[in-house]
């Protein structure tokens, strides 16, 4: 990690990224099942919320350090972007203002990015819908942002509480935004895909009525801890 | 009330639940019907919200107890739902952590549950709205639970801020969630027909331009009060 | 302005309203766009939030200044509705008891009235939603009020920390609300389709793969500020 | 439990109270011990804060049912009031609003009342701060209530997320509050002195720079959880 | 009013004031008192809070609106402070940043300022309660500010929810702030003189165990809304 | 560095620490000097609030990562203290329980620590605070935690937005709290320096009546800005 989290007026411009499949493996897994496959670490604070239901995406993080009200460094940004890429912003002071409409948008998706996860707020919802841009934010506002500090772009971020490095894979959907780390991704993968595989066996069972209790084979351990039925 | 809220370590398996009819009556009666048509009283505090919109509910409370990050009574407690029965779980601790997903929700739906109120939060909701199996929660976060401590099943709970007695009728909307006394639920629910019909006829009245300061007979009170018209 | 905002027992039965076509415009505009054509002022603060997405109006502020759970103005205010009006709700003291429903809002539709903005709650939204009357509220809440005391009608009031004067445009959407005075309507609404024109030419550069950093002649700023790339 | 909490117009007389000693005892330990003792449970959530610092009392639950922003049985508790009672009050809607002040507290104070646990707002802060007359509540606010609608008083009644019966004892300090049933006050007490008596032997050991890997033979635990020292 | 709330770009420099004898009799009032005395209107929300215990302070409101992380306007309004004066500022979009600190303390207390009632953060809170330079504020935060775009001084502002005129009678201590308009003040002040007087004769009373029920005679009308003693 | 935030299972026995003298200086400057100095940086989110007024400390960061719930890795920290370190935790997951008494204080003390930066919930506040011991907290709460499962000490964690290095030196005081990494640690205390020589003599200038307009030189930008006095 060469650039410190804080450091501000550095444009890095070349990142590594992890394999594409990888990354839209995990996208297929969504969160919840890539969270508890990679030990049940990585999860953003659950404020951050999607703009509209049903969206799901991976993509390896084009990071942003952005000051509060100034959303000057996402055009620095969207220079920036390889295609399968997600912007991931966070700020140096907090903020809920509206960073992110519809035209940047435009220009982000002409680009080759798949989504933005941001520690800020959006506006022109309506329009990012419509043209399914998905977004995951802390707000929406229509406040706007000014363009006169400069912040940094792909070094290390800390967006919801979580420490975001440039190449990082993050996978995005209903229930929120979990990342992996590039050299983790293949091996949470595969174990996103054994925990699918088996949750789909139990899907099976559950649906014929089984109960978890017996499945699991829970009740021994139940009595143990004292548990009594009345 | 044989055990008090808070008791942990006990299942009552044995539960008084009202007749289905009501049940199903007040569904239709919705949220904020029955909640005027019985006092106001027995809403839940409004922070609990469903996870996709258009869903209504009602249903005989199958109550849980369960301690903070920790989702393990609930396998205990879909052992004893009966069919039409709205699992409702209040915690020891305060906790956003996700306790139920979707293979929970298959297991409960194999078992004739109708839904879930939960003062906690819930993952998988793209799966869960897709299965069209209604939650109302405090929060939709990934974050996963375990299952090492005891907490009880059909005791009373407190959940948002309301104390629920197993076999409680709950009833849930887009509104949120009201509960309703096994005793009363006859009495609630022939004065939320009452206040339906009347609703119905006002309605009409409402449509053709009527005033509700003449249907309800509002001009004098307000005069009596020193409104003035300038 | 002849009352205060804080007055009760006043109803104001004739107030100035902008011009329809000029009104109808603005809608069409949109918050953001809006608030950024009259100099980024005017907008209600972020907690305001539609209760279904996709609603997009604007409408002649018809004001309701009222007490904390009391919604017995909100009557008095609806024999005032002129076609094309948006009632809009400020309390005394802060509130999240539900103080608008279905048969209210039948009655407003009956007088043309296009929608709610309310520094409150509102209820019987899967209603609310089918008729498509729109509100943008604080709460989602199905608690009811009382008719009890007074408030007025007509008076500039303090809605979700804005003050609006009887009169004034409210545009509303999904990103909120913005409130424009009558005497700017005109002026702020061609500013509007300047910038949409300008929008709309940008849009297609955007599309094309243009950078922003181009596009608005970024770049030598960025470097005087000392924007390193490397 | 002869009255359901949520029942208003009643206002019971007799109430069974714990053993003053033990009551004084409790008020000795303090919360975090006292929840401790009883095996965690019994906090009121974390939101109730004292409106000073240094305050600690126990006392028996006198409670309050009340409407929101009205305080008029808060009157009549003070009548049912014993030497040493706590008054608990808690709201059938949420209220911020200011329910008691420096008024209601001279008049409670001399009835030997021992301080309020409000799940709502106070007022007069500073004379009550003078008074030493110890309040935990939701929020300090100046706004006034009124008197127009019946709540109860010594029913069972919800404060803070916890059922709180008429008669528990109350223990609260800088921590928060915590509730202790009759029934279980004596044990609890015992508990709690063993608890403090081995805390006391404890401290003598940390002050001299013993470990609590060593005092409490975690090291073997968490050597075999796999914890590394590098 | 000449000058919109919101405008920008503007210093008003003559403003009317209220007797200072009036100003101070309403200081010793408090907010409660005077907040009842003027019906219950006045009060800014319940967020803004000292930033330390036991001040108390009126005078006459100095407003400045200010952008959001921009304290520039500040510096303007200082010079525009008359013995007396109390600085209020709003802003034009949310923001929690340290506006104020010691320096400008230093400088307000340098020309008569009483104290600040400010709808954003401050900093240095160690000096300034060390100064006893009073601050009702909405955080306190570190977070520096910039000077960068302009505001107004002495325009009606939106603070906490309140629209606040120049040259309003502002009071302020424990239980929150309170506005009184100019041309009200001599009145509002003689009410809560009444009324204090009044207070002090039911304290009497109340301290010697009189009931609020027999003192405000309420039995009655318990009785008549069907209170039950049982 | 060696150890990604969020690893579990590591205790990283020997950290970096600054000069003494230098921390011991950036003490003296104070929380809202320091994040001036060095460019309005590393200040951590607003929330982190100390227990008692009052306090102000630096130190070198003993970073400590813990799952919710769960404070077993403090034990496992505290015998990596050394004279002068703060003890600073972030959780894998959001939690408000009380992780911290007056008896882990005893133990920290003991072992030379200066006071605790924690992401979560402290309980015994009065003994903390007749200790001196002070603590920098997100919540007061007295529910107990367990010990049950691996966290990490000295890897980097997430507090309060900032990511936080072992060694890093922590700033703390009434405004809140900000981290300086080691190798600017001394750049940042010449910076802080200068800024409080600075800032004294301004002080006198202030203190003399002068106004910030002239001091800092600001009509003729303000002019230039267009602002208009009337």
């Amino acid at each position: 990690m060469k650039y410190q989290p804080g450091t501000t007026g550095v444009v890095v411009q070349q990142i590594q990224r992890a394999d594409q499949e990888i990354i839209d493996g995990l996208a297929q897994c969504g969160v919840a099942t890539v969270h508890e496959a990679q030990g049940r670490k990585g999860l953003l604070a659950g404020y951050i919320r999607p703009i509209y239901p049903n969206a799901r995406i991976a993509g390896s993080a084009l990071t942003i350090l952005a000051p509060p009200c100034d959303n000057w460094m996402i055009h620095v940004a969207i220079e920036q972007l390889h295609i399968g890429d997600v912007l991931v912003l966070g700020t140096t002071a907090s903020s809920n203002a509206g960073y992110f409409g519809d035209l940047l948008a435009t220009s982000a998706a002409a680009h080759g990015c798949r989504g933005l996860i941001i520690d800020a707020g959006v506006r022109d919802v309506f329009n990012l819908s419509k043209m399914k841009f998905p977004v995951w934010s802390k707000a929406v506002h229509a406040q706007g942002t000014i363009k006169e500090t400069l912040g940094s772009v792909n070094i290390p971020v800390v967006c919801a509480d979580m420490l975001i490095y440039p190449g990082d894979v993050i996978v995005a959907d209903d229930d929120g935004v979990v990342v992996v780390r590039i050299h983790e991704a293949e091996t949470v993968l595969e174990a996103a895909r054994v925990r699918e595989d088996n949750e789909d066996s139990k899907r099976i069972r559950f649906e014929a009525g089984e109960l978890g209790l017996d499945i699991y084979g829970m009740r021994e351990r139940l009595a143990e801890k004292g548990l009594k039925y009345v």
